[in-house]
């Protein structure tokens, strides 16, 4: 039986034995310096010539980087060595030998990377990427089961394109077109009627033809939708939900972060209250700044990493002018052409990482937004059915995965928070 | 602040106000019984015409089922109510009055209760059963992260359609096609030599053109994959992974069993070691019963319905002719003719909830397989790659999330384990 390299240090003194890959190897004569990855860590094995058999030191001298190994030996608790423990190995074997690895310690441009993708993973900081990520997605679902929210699994092929199939993936669903979904908010919706709190979190889909660091065509998204949450809730709600994550991360992934190089005390200052300004007052202080927006536009990356950098902590933004956000937000009710939604900008301008709202839950003003917003009415039937069997008010709010992880590992691209990205053009492997 | 019908036993004596919907009304002139359910939970709520104001009693009058509610009063313990909570009202306020809800306590056809899944969701039976899957659903990753897995999600959107495009969903991405996965494995293979011990569970895709209560056009899988892991491991990893969901659905999910009626006594008997045969075993046990089988046939429903019928406990078939399995499938040493593959099939006639194999890690092997099976071997070059760089022996197995619910729930239909299902022609809501 192996030992899982992330157990040895509980071995110390112990004969052991480790199954995995080399990563590296050092050597000068008559002593040899292996790293060996198991998947769960990589530990450092000293074979020395006189410790070994003539077999076992052959092979030390024919492994490939990548091969399969494995080693017996002492684990020694060390200061020194990478993860503490060190192997005194006593036996080494090859157990598959690699051809050679096409990614080295040599620069490799992103387009070689991508296209080995299957290897790449192989790589340190991008083990350590995925494994933010695998904690984060826990820790979310975590997060919403200490809660009592239940699950609700949204589906994922959609009958109607509702605001348009610009930017959707369509398919052939016997006969009818189907599209790949953009949010299950809409399905939450009914669910929240009879569950009270429910989430969704699963893959989403956005066929649009940019090439930008914060796009996939295939990203994760996680959305929770709460009976009777109005807007002051559902900013508590979405506050308590990024210091968890980000508490969880500080907790369980500082050897992640530290090969990232993540500077964590940017982290460590994600803590309760989150600074808020309205949409209104966030405009003024662009203008402030000599940016060229006016009442009524939009934010542009270039608004929110401004907004967001006057903050150690994420900022909350909220109402919004009603004309530039989704046909079923609430309105406030201090100021109708406002929309009562928010959005949650990243420090460090990793941009909008969170948007939600409170919704609309008369149906005569839902009908007519409906139309207002020139969508199918008909499309809409089963949505506006929530409004007329006990309406209720109701919030909720959506988060991408990859941003979010994006913002924690501190990375440059959201290729790289996601096991098989998906870009313009790129679906390979 | 509301208190949830769930943590209503917290607060015997005291004032509590409830808000959700009304479930059911019963009244004699004097006194109205009112069921409130909030998501959490149902409450019974009882309102003397003596002890509350003149709108309250308007208010019960007028209230209609799935009117949205807010009841205020004493907290009462009664064993016999159910819930073992009652409300003694001293308010009660109608905030929507509901439409006449389509969904009464007369008999539905299924068609139509379809048709209306988005109310369908209120009623108790679907209720539980969504509740019995979240539950399913976190455990499946608590049981994972438990045990130092990584999750990998695997792409939805894939480039090759390995095996041939009958069953598979289009697409056009960017001006080629792609298709809609249906596994994750392929995906997972790469990343298990990467972090050694991996999982994902997302929404997979078949377009078949069946209409089986087993069937749905999408359904989520969960699928482990572990470097190392050889068939008698695997084959211990599923029953230890079944068992845990057992427990655990038993722990949490009592109330909700009881809701559907479920003959609890058959999952209790749920424990290791589960019964284990070979396919060659199985093939004789079947002929002994005269069914009209012979070796090399793939087992139909009802021969796992009747091999299954002779366990209390889930059964083990493994060691299956390759020719009827999967090209990476790994020999048997044993027997070259035989693949390392298991079925786990469920009691009560639940078939397969389980497929796994231990994969083939020789490169030479694996490119004849792709070959024999006239797969395109170029489709297939990043998947080769895993056994030309530090090959390893590795397994893994697949389960259904909406089977295994069924079981769980005693459900004769897969359509109610799955908030929105996908079936035939059946795309809405």
């Amino acid at each position: 039986m192996a030992t899982p390299v992330r157990h040895l240090h509980q071995h110390d003194g112990e004969t052991v034995t480790v199954r995995g890959w080399l990563a590296n190897k050092r050597s000068s004569g008559k002593i040899a310096f292996l790293h060996v990855r198991d998947g769960s860590g990589t530990v450092q094995c000293v074979v020395s010539r006189a410790e070994v058999s003539d077999e076992a030191w052959e092979d030390v001298k024919r492994v490939t980087q990548e091969s399969t190994v494995r080693v017996t030996g002492i684990a020694r608790r060390d200061q020194r060595a990478p993860g503490g423990v060190e192997i005194h190995a006593t036996d080494f074997k090859v157990k598959a030998l690699s051809d050679d690895f096409p990614i080295t310690k040599k620069e490799h441009g992103t387009a070689f990377l991508m296209e080995h993708r299957h290897l790449w993973l192989r790589s340190s900081r991008q083990r350590a990427a995925l494994r933010v990520r695998s904690e984060v997605c826990q820790a979310i679902r975590d997060f919403f089961y200490e809660r009592e929210f239940t699950l609700i699994d949204s589906p994922i092929l959609t009958p109607t394109a509702c605001e348009g199939t610009s930017t959707l993936f369509q398919t052939d669903y016997f006969g009818t077109p189907a599209y790949l979904s953009q949010s299950g908010q809409l399905y939450l919706e009914p669910a929240a009627a009879a569950l009270g709190k429910v989430y969704c979190m699963g893959p989403t889909f956005r066929a649009e033809k940019s090439k930008t660091r914060r796009h996939l065509m295939e990203f994760w998204m996680v959305e929770p939708e709460v009976a009777f949450l109005e807007l002051d809730g559902l900013i508590q709600l979405a506050e308590e939900f990024v210091c968890y994550l980000v508490c969880r991360v500080l907790e369980r992934c500082r050897d992640e972060l530290a090969v990232l190089e993540r500077d964590v005390s940017r982290l460590e200052k994600i803590t309760p209250r989150f600074p808020h300004v309205t949409y209104g007052e966030a405009i003024e202080s662009l203008q402030g700044a000599g940016y060229d927006v006016r009442w009524g536009d939009d934010f542009g990356a270039e608004h929110e990493t401004f907004l967001a950098s006057q903050h150690d902590k994420p900022l909350f933004v909220s109402r919004f002018p009603a004309a530039i956000k989704a046909f079923y937000m609430q309105p406030d009710p201090q100021d109708e052409k406002l929309a009562l939604g928010i959005d949650l900008l990243a420090p460090e301008g990793y941009g909008e990482i969170i948007g939600g709202s409170q919704r609309i839950h008369d149906y005569e003003l839902l009908r007519r937004r409906i139309e207002e917003h020139q969508l199918p009415l008909e499309a809409f039937r089963w949505y506006l059915d929530i409004r007329r069997y006990g309406t209720f008010p109701h919030s909720g709010f959506g988060m991408g995965i990859e941003r979010f992880v994006c913002w924690m590992c501190g990375l440059s691209h959201l290729r790289e928070t996601i096991p098989y990205p998906r870009m313009l053009h790129k679906i390979y492997p």
